[in-house]
C-alpha cells in the first residue's frame, strides 16, 4: 500500500490502472476505521479495483462547537487495517491542499440537505458536498462507497454528482451494527459504559418499527408509537426522531399512510455524543435486538 | 462535425481520442458566435486538440427581467462556421438534461463574485459556475479556453476549477475587437447604428487609460481622470467603471498607486443593452482607436 500526501503524486499512481482500463474504485473516510469502514474496502477489492482510500477530517462540515478537535484519530491502526485489506493508495491529504489560501468555492445542495441533520448542523452538508465533490476531482475513481448510516450524505452526494454530472458512479452500503445493535460510528468512542447502554434504545426502536411494518402497519403514527417517548428517556436530546421519504427526506405526517419504503431516522445526543441512526424500512436488515 | 445532443453519446465520442491520449479541448458558448468565439476555436485547433464546442444558452445565469428570451441564436450559422474550421464534437445538451427535474446543486464561488457585474447581476456567477462545472463534468477535456473580454467570468471559472480540484486547464484568450474597437460581442447585434456610435466610447476609454499607463502613469484616479465623465455621457447608465486588481478584482481607489498590472473594467448600458468591456494595463493589447 502506498500512502500519499501530495496530487500530483496521487495522480500519478491514479493513472497507472486507469490508463490500462482497470476500475478505480474510492472509499472517503474521516478515520478512525471501524468494521463499516472496512465493510466498503471490501466491497471495492470484491470488484478487483484498484482502491483508493482517504483520511481526511474535513474541518468545513463541523459547525462551530462541533467536535472537530476532539474527532478521535489512530493513523498507525488505520494504516495497518487498510493494507491488511490489499488497499493500493492511502491517500492522506493536507487540509493546506484541500483548501488553499483564497479558496472560496462551495458545493450547495438544497432541499434535502434542509431537514432531518440539516436542521441543526447548517454548514454542516455544504462542507460534505464541497469535500466530497474535491476528493472525487483529486481521486477520478470509477466508483465511490458511502455507508447508508450517513443516509442524508449518502443522497447529497448522490444529489450533487448527479446535477454536476460527475462521471463516477456512487454506492450506498449497509450499516454495519455491533453485537448490541448500535450502529458502528468513529463517535461511539466517546461513550462511557452506562451512555453506551442507554444508546441501546436506538436500535431497539428501529427494530420495534421494522417489526411493525413488516408486520402489515403502514400509518405512519403507529409504526413510530411510543417509539418517540422510548428514546426522549434514553437520551439526553433528541434533534429528530420520524418517518421519511427515502427519495426527498420529506418527513410524512402521523396521519399519512407509508408507501415506497420509507426511512425512519434520527439524531440524539447521549453526554457529549451525538448519534446519529436510520433504517430504509422494507430495505435494510433491522437490528438484531 | 459530429452534432451532439445527448450526453452518453457525448461522452462515448470523447472516450476515444482520450484513449488514444489526444488532448481534448472545450469551448462553451452561448452561440451567435463571432470572431472572439472562433478565435477561442482556432486556438484549440491550432493545438491539434480534438475540439468540442458546446452551444447552449444557460437560462441560471440570466436573471429575471434580463434578456434570457431575446439572447441572439442562430444556430445553422454557428453550425456552418464550426464546421469550416475543423471542429470535431458540436455539442447540444438541451435545458432538461443540464437542468433535470429536481436538480437541486450549485456551485458557489464567494468574494471575487461579489463586485463588478455581481453587484447588479446577483444570480450570475451562481449561474456561470454551476454550469461550467457542469458542462466540464460532461465534456471532461484537458483544456477549455473562454475570452478574456467577460474577465470576471474567466476569473469565477479558473477559482472554481482551482478550488474543486477539476483535472483542467482554463485558458483565457484576448478580446477580438472591430475595426471601431468595439469589443465583439452577440449582444452588439442590438445595437442601432446610433448605439452603435455613442459605445465607441468605450474603447476610446480603454485606449485612453492604456495611453496614461503606458506613458508612467501609476495613480489610479489620474488615469481614469475625466473618462467616467465621458462614459457616463455616451451611456444611458453606467453599472461600474474602475480599476481592479486583476488577481482578486478588489477596486482600486483614486488615491492609490496602482502597481501589478490591474484592470479598467466597465459595465454599462446603452438603450436596452447591457455592454461590458476590459482591459488589463500593460498585458492587453489596448484597442487600436
Amino acid at each position: 500500500m502506498l500512502t500519499i500526501r501530495a496530487l500530483d503524486e496521487l495522480r500519478k499512481q491514479v493513472a497507472t490502472p486507469h490508463g490500462a482500463g482497470r476500475t478505480v474504485a474510492f472509499v472517503p473516510t474521516m478515520g478512525f476505521l471501524h468494521e463499516g469502514h472496512l465493510a466498503l474496502v471490501r466491497r471495492a477489492r470484491r470488484l478487483g479495483a484498484f482502491t483508493v482510500v482517504s483520511i481526511f477530517v474535513n474541518p468545513s462540515q463541523f459547525g462551530p462547537g462541533e467536535d472537530l478537535e476532539r474527532y478521535p484519530r489512530d493513523l498507525d491502526r488505520d494504516s495497518a487495517l487498510l493494507s491488511e485489506l490489499g488497499v493500493d493508495v492511502l491517500f492522506l491529504p493536507a487540509t493546506q491542499d484541500v483548501y488553499p489560501v483564497g479558496c472560496s468555492t462551495w458545493v450547495v445542495v438544497e432541499g434535502i440537505t434542509e431537514g432531518l441533520c440539516g436542521a441543526t448542523r447548517s454548514v454542516h452538508f455544504r462542507g460534505v458536498a464541497t469535500v466530497v465533490v474535491k476528493l472525487l476531482n483529486m481521486v477520478q475513481p470509477d466508483v465511490a462507497y458511502f455507508g447508508r448510516k450517513d443516509f442524508q450524505q449518502l443522497r447529497v452526494v448522490e444529489m450533487a454528482v448527479r446535477d454536476l454530472n460527475m462521471p463516477v458512479k456512487i454506492r450506498g452500503c449497509a450499516t454495519v451494527r455491533d453485537t448490541d445493535g448500535i450502529a458502528l460510528s468513529s463517535r461511539n468512542e466517546f461513550l462511557s459504559g452506562k451512555e453506551r447502554s442507554r444508546a441501546r434504545a436506538i436500535p431497539e426502536t428501529l427494530a420495534e418499527a421494522a417489526r411493525r411494518y413488516v408486520g402489515g402497519e403502514r400509518r405512519a403514527g403507529t409504526i413510530l408509537e411510543g417509539l418517540g417517548a422510548k428514546l426522549g428517556a434514553a437520551a439526553d436530546a433528541v434533534d429528530y426522531f420520524g418517518l421519511f421519504d427515502a427519495g426527498t427526506l420529506a418527513p410524512i405526517e402521523d396521519e399519512e399512510q407509508v408507501s415506497d419504503e420509507p426511512l425512519v431516522a434520527l439524531a440524539l445526543h447521549i453526554g457529549r455524543t451525538r448519534l446519529i441512526d436510520n433504517i430504509q424500512l422494507g430495505v435494510d436488515e433491522p437490528p438484531d435486538v
